[in-house]
């Protein structure tokens, strides 16, 4: 009911970072998008297929260094049924890997519509009887605008299923400041919604101190991600933005706490592209991927604490 | 590139309502349900293509007096990539019939993963050079708590492509006050995310006064609704929280103007389950749900002025 098993994972491969898996056509090797238009034509179905066949040389290469994947939905709801359906296999292929799957939904509705999110992508659908995974993430992100009726319902599915959610706080985004930097009782709302994190974890309390209810906090903050490390003492971090997006090791060391622990530092773009940014042929593509997360894992490793559970 | 389309069907049809198309297996009658267990068994596929079926009979029923139909995805991918294809159908079939399609999904991030929602639910997926419409809504609910990095790549798709959005601002449930009704600079969050409604809008002028930037309030908040009506004079509002949430025919009338136009009402449950309130079998559900929206649009008709496009 937390975010243990990611924290476990993370030890365990002494890393701290999460490979995004946004795979956009113009990342993925013609050695693999060409065959599948060969058999199936320019179409969703072979998008799909050639997103699912990279996804799974991304995650062979990757599953003994790399604790964990984000699929972000959206790169697979543009292939259209196709696309979702390449998710669901990526997200089961990762899982049966040993990796942990964080489901970048960013998923936000109210009451039973929310229940329906929450089975959707961390718990169990009924039909007739029937209980069936339908995606089988191990956590998903989501956006708290609406309130806690937006929150409760997945809490009450992580609480059943040991599973765990990333509510935004602050994004990595320059136009974050329009509503997440504004202040309300002089407090900017990120920190108010950062403080609610807090509030709702305490119904999912985890084993080293972190509750299943993280928060997302862009790697472009530095000053707002130690800020939020210490006003938020119980709320892991999901900390996108890093590398393409400007964040570096060092911006986002004070995520983490003494432990080495606290916060996951997502990269996508470094990841998926090593093998054009190496000038590597396509078919290396994985290998590439592999030593990219190597020289970020080293880069994070070199600015925090040595990792350790106890 | 506005709601214009919308507010058009709305004069035709003389019916500023939505049916809202969220299909819990337990609204389906056993009638359309139990051939599909027969066939694929307890399995996301027969549940797929229930839900398929039913909403066609419910689409069949309402396209000559109901303008739009607002599909919630969280209904659909709760039974996985088999229930996106179903959302997918239901989406084309509806606008076969000339219905509007809002795709409820409050979709959200950043930069290109917004692009790529955007393409996804409003434009169009390029697959080696041939473009496919994955989803094609005509417009999609957004959640703007990233600001408007999250909201200029629909802005861009709608221009190009005439379809509209609707941005959060004042959500229906009892807890949209913990954040929506905070103050900043002495203003309530919801009133600024309308004033950003407003601005974001200015790039989709309609002819009708209404741009392609809509906003959703809902019908639990009457006093919300005029307070905005008059503060946002371009914005469109689509008003959920109709019946089964407390909203009635008085707490909506505020979000009018005096054309009539201005607002769309959704109702989802008492539409769909009008067969259960009646208690009628369930082989009459989509002409129970003709009736539930003729007196919705009658008890709406009473209370707002005359629509006119003039």
């Amino acid at each position: 009911m937390s975010l243990d098993r990611l924290i476990e994972g993370i030890a365990r491969t002494n890393n701290p970072t999460v490979a995004g898996l946004d795979p956009k056509l113009e990342y993925i090797p013609d050695c693999i998008l060409k065959p599948y238009i060969d058999q199936y034509g320019r179409t969703l179905e072979a998008a799909a297929e050639a997103i699912f066949t990279y996804n799974q040389g991304l995650i062979d290469a990757l599953c003994d260094i790399v604790p964990a994947v984000k699929p972000q939905c959206a790169y697979y709801e543009m292939y259209g049924w196709q696309g979702v359906r390449a998710l669901e296999r990526t997200i089961r292929y990762a899982q049966e890997k040993g990796m942990f799957v964080i489901t970048d939904g960013k998923r936000n509705d109210i009451g039973s519509t929310m229940d329906a999110y929450a089975a959707a992508h961390l718990g169990v659908t009924d039909v007739a009887g029937n209980g069936i995974e339908a995606f089988g993430g191990d956590a998903l992100t989501v956006n708290g605008y609406l309130g806690s009726d937006g929150i409760d319902p997945v809490i009450k599915v992580c609480r059943q299923r040991d599973k765990g959610m990333f509510v935004l706080v602050k994004t990595s985004n320059p136009s974050s400041e329009e509503l997440q930097d504004q202040a309300i009782n002089e407090e900017p709302v990120y920190l108010m919604m950062g403080r609610q994190c807090e509030k709702w974890g305490e119904q999912l309390p985890g084993k080293y101190g972190y509750t299943g209810v993280g928060a997302v906090v862009g790697a472009t903050w530095p000053q707002q991600l130690s800020e939020l490390r210490y006003e938020l003492p119980h709320t892991f971090f999901l900390v996108p933005g890093y590398g393409a997006q400007g964040g570096s090791a060092e911006s986002v060391a004070g995520a983490f706490d003494k432990r080495g622990l606290g916060a996951i530092v997502n990269s996508s773009r470094a990841i998926l592209c090593a093998w054009k940014k190496e000038g590597c042929p396509g078919e290396d593509y994985a290998q590439a991927a592999r030593r990219e997360a190597l020289r970020m894992r080293d880069a994070i490793a070199a600015v925090i604490p040595v990792i350790t559970l106890e």
